[in-house]
């Protein structure tokens, strides 16, 4: 399930509760695009804002409604005892993966991340991908550290950040990790604006959050670069630049895409939780138009 | 209650719940030792780990055990309906004063956290302090920031991470911040490396983390800050840098603070929440040597 386009669905909220109505619509959305996975409780399904009992209710939304499409969802959390939880909510949910950011309030070191995917990997039943987004948990993976932690049991696949904006570049960074790690792990490139590169340099999945809201595009540049047409994915990623300068300038992706959400009506407004607010009225009419000049809808 | 010295303590647990014996044992000492004011709950706290109701019995125990002496508790979270739930449980407890971080899994931006805290002062009932702690929550505060959070209501001072080692610059520093806040907001340093400077440069308060394990040291310091003995303050801190050369090889000063407190029978092994870990075994001899070499305990 760790390969392809793997899309990133929102999880609509509001300070009342989550806008189910709205996450359905999303995740059925994506099942009929055909993607080749849903990542539920991404950083941009808000896992981290979210109680328990919401990620359970969240979770069994999206293998209720994703059809055959498998699903992975995050489990991360600040503390082992609170992951071990999640994992055991996921698995009975009926998830086929699950996501783990080693998210920090404490800066980690090495030693008690390693301690962590430990122990988890050998409590689960579904495989798992790990989830290495310095932005957000202020860790930064080695690539040594990646290899020791692809040994553990039920380890799957590798979410990077990014892949060098240079081609050759990019296929030595990954051809660099790929050597240190099983060949039955798969490597996924996320950060938007790195997914035609990171696919042509060799990895394995793109984990989008543009792909999950305008799963449509996404698929193209993704079946372009699978089918070896480096040169297709990448013009078909370029078309897509005002969005990734947006998304540079609204401090990431998030806020972007739930404005661009609640524009499309696919959700309520606001979805976001406070004191997170998604992007203001003068991106809003950016995004309207971008929205239209590259038919992303 | 937010002026001179502000002791943080552990709050010991583990994989099964909180220590409360060893939280007793460590507030019922600082009472003892005539500190300020006891900040239960901050990081040193972990109360980023700890869940609604833990936080709830945590700040009951304190208030309970912490006699005449002024509790303040964290309330910080990623989400402001759980700091609004949380600022309420603080309050039901029973505690003088509330602590501030914004906490983030998203980066946010300026007006968000403007937002939070505008949103939360409205709700409050006791005075809040605002913690300025980038190591942990990956927000920068400008000093204009400051200004504005600082007209809010309830809102009666500002933690800040450290000062410039020169005394002139730091003088300069807590000056600068000073002229742009309202009379009766006060400053407080933290970051024990620089809490003799902080004060001797006119600081009101020290939020102390080592204060919150050694209270009769770092109320040396403080006292002599406060009679204007600059230099003497100055000489007492000199003394505990083999200390700050730890906090610093060990990621900060928790981890060597939780091992101190283990070894000093003050609490249970282990301390702290996995993934985290108290400082190593060779750290843990160091520790036992210092503490008796700088008379400590």
């Amino acid at each position: 399930m760790f390969t392809g386009l793997s899309a990133f669905p929102l999880t609509p909220m509001n300070e009342d509760g989550i806008d189910e109505a709205g996450f359905i619509t999303l995740v059925e959305r994506l099942a009929a695009a055909g993607v080749d996975s849903i990542g539920a409780l991404g950083s941009t399904g808000s896992y981290a804002y979210l109680s328990r009992a919401e990620r359970a209710r969240v979770a069994q939304l999206a293998v209720a409604h994703a059809g055959q499409t498998p699903v992975m969802v995050g489990i991360g959390s600040l503390r082992t005892r609170d992951v071990l939880n999640l994992t055991e909510d996921a698995q009975k949910a009926g998830v086929s993966g699950v996501l783990l950011a080693p998210v920090s309030y404490q800066k980690l070191s090495a030693d008690e991340v390693f301690g962590l995917f430990e122990t988890v990997s050998r409590n689960l039943s579904v495989p798992l991908c790990v989830y290495d987004n310095p932005g957000t948990t202020h860790f930064e993976f080695t690539d040594e550290l990646h290899g020791r932690i692809a040994q553990l049991p039920n380890v799957a696949s590798i979410k990077i950040p990014g892949v060098p904006a240079d081609p050759a570049a990019a296929k030595a960074r990954v051809d660099r990790l790929r050597a240190l790690i099983p060949e039955h792990v798969t490597i996924g490139v996320s950060g938007d604006a790195f997914g035609a590169t990171g696919l042509n340099a060799g990895c394995d999945a793109w984990y989008s959050v543009i792909g999950g809201l305008f799963p449509k595009t996404t698929l193209a540049i993704t079946r372009a670069a699978q089918a070896g047409n480096a040169a297709e994915a990448t013009r078909l990623s370029e078309r897509l630049k005002p969005l990734w300068t947006l998304f540079a300038q609204y401090g990431g992706s998030l806020r972007v895409v739930a404005a661009a959400a609640e524009l499309e009506g696919l959700v309520k407004h606001p979805c976001l939780p406070l004191p997170l607010k998604a992007a203001n009225d003068l991106a809003r009419r950016q995004i309207v138009d971008l929205i239209k000049e590259l038919e992303l809808s």
